[in-house]
């Protein structure tokens, strides 16, 4: 048995996952811890170190079997060099060289990703766009990450920083975002602006019968809105027609720059099905142009929460 | 003399550029004939044909020593397949076979480009962008035309159709665009958009002095708005700062999604120089964020009209 398995490991702010894959992308085991990420980061190096002996153990390999590890972590970061600048979810991660720690205490080569492009690999390897060439994946979350595969290969940029497109401008003057910028894509698009969106537009005077109070402002989420618009509340249905309409718009872009055979849609947002591919589909068939037949296909990720840690795997393969 | 030499065409619809590179991409001889596109297809490939002749004889080679023809075109069109599918400036162009006809014509291998990819690759290897590896170039002139280097490649997507950031949406539902879109990036920031958004504004009320009649408004151009602009024209100021920063707009989505080193501009428009430049470096600063230190540099395009057969003769050099 040669080098024939790559560890993958996603690691977020409550959780480490992890799996390993064969190099067809074949996950043969998993498993997860919690991060605990107040312990600082060489508290949570360690149990990434853990985890992965953790995980050698399980598929019943030895070192010698595993070519190396591909680890997806949250950014700003460097995939060059193997450094994460920073991570509003893993309190005191700054400039953190985790290639460099983890490669010590494995003894393994590794990889750094930023989580999103990993994530899109994976689907890619494995997932929805196993059947293409060129695909641009859209998480849907907390924000909107991406990850861009240009004729099999992830596409990082010049700076490591390309498929930031949660941060796309779609309304000029917008919404004010974290990142400093207004009107950004996350703001109309992500599972978390559905919620916002619909706060504001109660306090700017409209009826839900989802926002009575504080307390109910305080738990909305995105499922919930989607729950009352589907049982007949006119400003959550609104809002979440809303929520597709600017999904498509960034993904016009998308069409126009990229020019991908697929896009995939991922994250939290999915859980939605058909409630979210289909409404997007109608409003993208709406926008976009139709003087070339160069539209992309929209589809749903195949992986769920496994995509990073398999993505993760099979760009350690890709570099071993 | 091996075959060191290949030659470039930019076919437009009103003339027919072309120049002989080396492989370093030194241009040795230019020339340009009309188009004559009020011929037919036909007659325009024999007059390409016959400019490729006549470039052949003025640098002194014989066909021995030219390694290719490469030919930047309107699209829409598949490179890969070497077919014109259409072109609004060129009557009579439907699914024309450009390569196959050329190379019967001249016995030269012919590669086929969309007119805006090939300058950009021509600022890319002799131009604006030698120094870099990956940049974005927009040509602003009747529309806004796109071209994409990725680690000094060009991009052409899945469709052939990548690199069309003209028709990025940066207005929700704002003015339509020929495309059969609305609120398209070359409604807001090409040289036509200039004067276009000028009248318009005249028309709800606004005044200029630039528009007193309907002759005023068919000869108006953005050099008379931009000449206006420096002259004290209260409403062609604001049209010139919007349009650079609805220029700015656009390129911090492309500096999310494909974290280019450089944008490049390129087109009528730079004429105006820094007048162009500095304003929209202020509105891109302004617009960008600042959380991560990976915004592209924005230069002015250095090649001038020669950009689309430079850049045409190096793509026949690099697939020869």
């Amino acid at each position: 048995m040669a080098r024939d398995y790559a560890i993958g490991i996603d690691l977020g702010g409550t959780n480490i996952k992890g799996g390993v894959c064969d190099a067809d992308g074949r996950l043969h085991c998993k498993d997860s811890i919690a991060t605990e990420a107040e312990g600082g980061a060489d508290h949570v190096i360690r149990r990434i170190a853990d985890l992965i002996a953790r995980l050698i153990d399980q598929a019943e390999l030895s070192t010698e079997n595993v070519a190396g590890v591909g680890i997806g972590a949250p950014g700003p970061m460097s995939h060059s060099q193997g450094i994460v600048y920073g991570a509003p979810n893993l309190p005191g991660w700054v400039n953190i060289p985790l290639k460099a720690r983890l490669q010590e205490l494995t003894g393994l080569p590794t990889t750094l990703e930023n989580d999103a492009n990993a994530a899109a690999y994976g689907e890619f390897v494995g997932g929805a766009g196993s059947s293409v060439q060129t695909l641009v994946m859209l998480t849907l979350g907390t924000g909107i990450g991406g990850g861009i595969v240009l004729d099999g290969q992830l596409w990082r940029g010049a700076f490591d920083n390309a498929a930031e497109v949660g941060h796309i401008i779609v309304v000029p003057g917008g919404r004010p975002c974290p990142c400093g910028q207004r009107g950004c894509y996350e703001r109309y698009a992500s599972a978390n602006a559905v919620a916002e969106r619909l706060i504001e537009a109660v306090r700017d005077g409209e009826q839900s019968r989802l926002v009575t109070n504080a307390d109910a402002e305080q738990s909305l989420d995105a499922r919930a809105v989607l729950a009352a618009r589907n049982d007949g509340d006119a400003l959550a249905a609104r809002i979440w027609d809303e929520t597709c309409y600017y999904l498509a718009l960034g993904i016009v872009a998308l069409q126009h720059v990229i020019n991908p055979e697929l896009v995939v849609l991922a994250g939290g947002l999915i859980n939605a099905g058909e409630d979210l591919l289909a409404v997007t589909q109608r409003h993208f068939d709406e926008l976009r142009w139709k003087i070339a037949p160069d539209e992309p296909r929209l589809a749903l990720a195949e992986l769920g929460t496994d995509a990073g840690a398999v993505g993760a795997a099979m760009l350690a393969h890709a570099s071993a």
